[in-house]
C-alpha cells in the first residue's frame, strides 16, 4: 500500500472513520450486552456473542487508528510518512476472530437443537476461520500473482459459506415462527451481502487502484462494511431474539 | 534470544500474534463471566476462575506486546533493534499465577469432595507453581549448562501433573455423570498435550534454533499453546459445568 500520495485531507477523512468505527462498535457493544435482560435467558448467549463481537470490532479499530497515526506525521501542517508501516493486518486478527463469530450468532439464534447447532457452527465457523487464513498471505505480499491465488483459496470457502446461508440454512428457517423468518432471511441476506464487499476490495490492487484516493476508499469501505456486517447485524440478531422471547411468553 | 535478525514481516507477524492473543484473552473472560449466570451456583467458582484465568493473560498479552514494540523501532521503514530488552519473563509472571489456576478449575468442576478439592488443588497448583518458579532462572540464562539442570528440575514436577492427571484423577473422573465423563478426559487430555509445547520450545536455544525465524516461531507457538491452555479450555469447563447443571436440574 502506497501511502506517500495521501493528502492531508484524505489522511484526517480516513482518521475520522476509523474514530468512528471504534465509537460505534464500543456503543453497540454497551447497548447489545445492557439488552441481554431483555430477552429471553435460551437467547442470551446469542447477544453475549454479539456484544463480544463487537468489542473485539471497537479494540481493533483503536489498534488500526494508532497505526495509521504513527504512520503519518502531520507536523508543520503537511502530511509526511514516517515509515512505520500501518499495520493493515490488525483486520485479519479481528476478522479470524469476529467472522466465526458472527455465524454463531445466527445459529443461536435460530435455537436449533443442540447436535445441530454444534455441527453447524463448527462446519460454518471453521470455514470462516480457514477463508481469513487463506487471505491473510495476499494481503501481505507484494507479488500481484500471489494475491491472486490467495484470492481464488480464499474465495472457496467463502462460496461455501454464502451456498450454506442461501440454501443451507432454508430448512430451518422454514421451521422458524413466522414473526421472525423474515427477520431471519434478512439476517442471512446482511452477512452475504456486506460480506460481498471484502473479496471486492481485495482485487483493488490488482486492478490498478492505488494512491491516496484509493487507500481513502478502501479504509473508510472496509469500515462501512464492518459496522453493517458486526453492528448493524448485532442489533438484527438482538431483534430477532426479542421478539422470539415474546413469542414464547417470557421477554 | 537475538532479535537482531529478525525481518519487517516477521516483527509484524509476532507483533499480530501478541495483539490476537490479547483480544481473545480478553474476549474469552468476558464470554466466561457472562456465562456464569448459566450453570449452577456450585460450578460458579470454577467459571469466575476461568475468566481470572483468562484476564490475567489478557493483562500479559499487553505487556508483552508493549515491550515487543518498545525492543523495535521501523522508523524509515526497516527495523532496527532499540537495545531496550524484550521482557520474555512477563510469560513466567503470567504462568506462575494461571498454571496453578488451570488445575483448580478442572478440580473445582469436578466438584469433589471437600477434603478432596483442598487437597488436590494444593498438591497440583503447588506442583505447577514450583515448576514455573524452577524453570526462571534457566530462561533467564546465557549459559547452556544452566538452562538446562533447570528445565530438568522443572520437568519434575511437570511429570508429577501428567502423572497425577493421566493416573491419579482416573477414579475420580469414572465417579462423575456419565454425559461429561468424555468432556473431562477431554480436558485433562488438553492440559497434557497443550502443555508438551513448553518444556519443547524451552529447549529451542539449546539445539541452536536461533534467529529470526525461530523467535518467531517460539513467540507465535507460545500464543497458540496459550489460547488452547487457557481460552479454549476455560470453554471446555464452561461446558461441562453447564452440562453437569443440566443434568443436575438446576441449569
Amino acid at each position: 500500500m502506497d501511502l506517500s500520495t495521501l493528502s492531508l485531507g484524505q489522511y484526517t477523512f480516513v482518521q475520522n472513520a476509523f474514530s468512528f468505527g471504534l465509537a460505534v462498535m464500543a456503543a453497540a457493544t454497551l447497548f447489545l450486552w445492557f439488552s441481554r435482560s431483555h430477552v429471553a435467558p435460551a437467547y442470551r448467549m446469542a447477544i453475549t456473542i454479539s456484544g463480544l463481537v463487537t468489542a473485539i470490532a471497537a479494540y481493533h479499530y483503536l489498534q488500526i487508528m494508532l497505526s495509521w497515526e504513527a504512520a503519518f506525521s502531520a507536523v508543520g501542517g503537511t502530511l509526511e510518512v514516517t515509515g512505520y508501516p500501518f499495520n493493515q493486518a490488525y483486520r485479519y486478527v479481528d476478522w479470524l476472530l469476529t467472522v466465526p463469530l458472527l455465524l454463531v450468532e445466527l445459529i443461536l439464534v435460530m435455537r436449533l437443537s443442540k447436535s445441530e447447532t454444534v455441527s453447524k457452527s463448527v462446519t460454518l465457523g471453521g470455514a470462516a476461520a480457514l477463508m481469513i487464513v487463506l487471505g491473510y498471505p495476499g494481503e501481505v505480499s507484494e507479488d500481484a500473482g500471489t494475491r491472486f491465488t490467495f484470492w481464488v483459496l480464499s474465495m472457496i470457502p467463502f462460496i461455501y459459506i454464502v451456498y450454506q446461508l442461501v440454501v443451507g440454512l432454508k430448512g430451518s428457517i422454514s421451521k422458524q415462527p413466522e414473526n421472525v423468518r423474515g427477520l431471519i432471511n434478512g439476517a442471512a441476506t446482511l452477512v452475504v451481502v456486506s460480506w460481498l464487499f471484502y473479496p471486492l476490495v481485495y482485487l483493488f490492487p490488482l486492478i490498478g487502484l492505488t494512491g491516496g484516493a484509493a487507500v481513502t476508499a478502501v479504509e473508510v469501505g472496509y469500515t462501512i462494511a464492518d459496522i453493517v456486517a458486526k453492528a448493524v447485524f448485532g442489533i438484527l440478531i438482538l431483534t430477532i431474539a426479542m421478539r422470539k422471547s415474546e413469542a414464547e411468553g417470557n421477554s
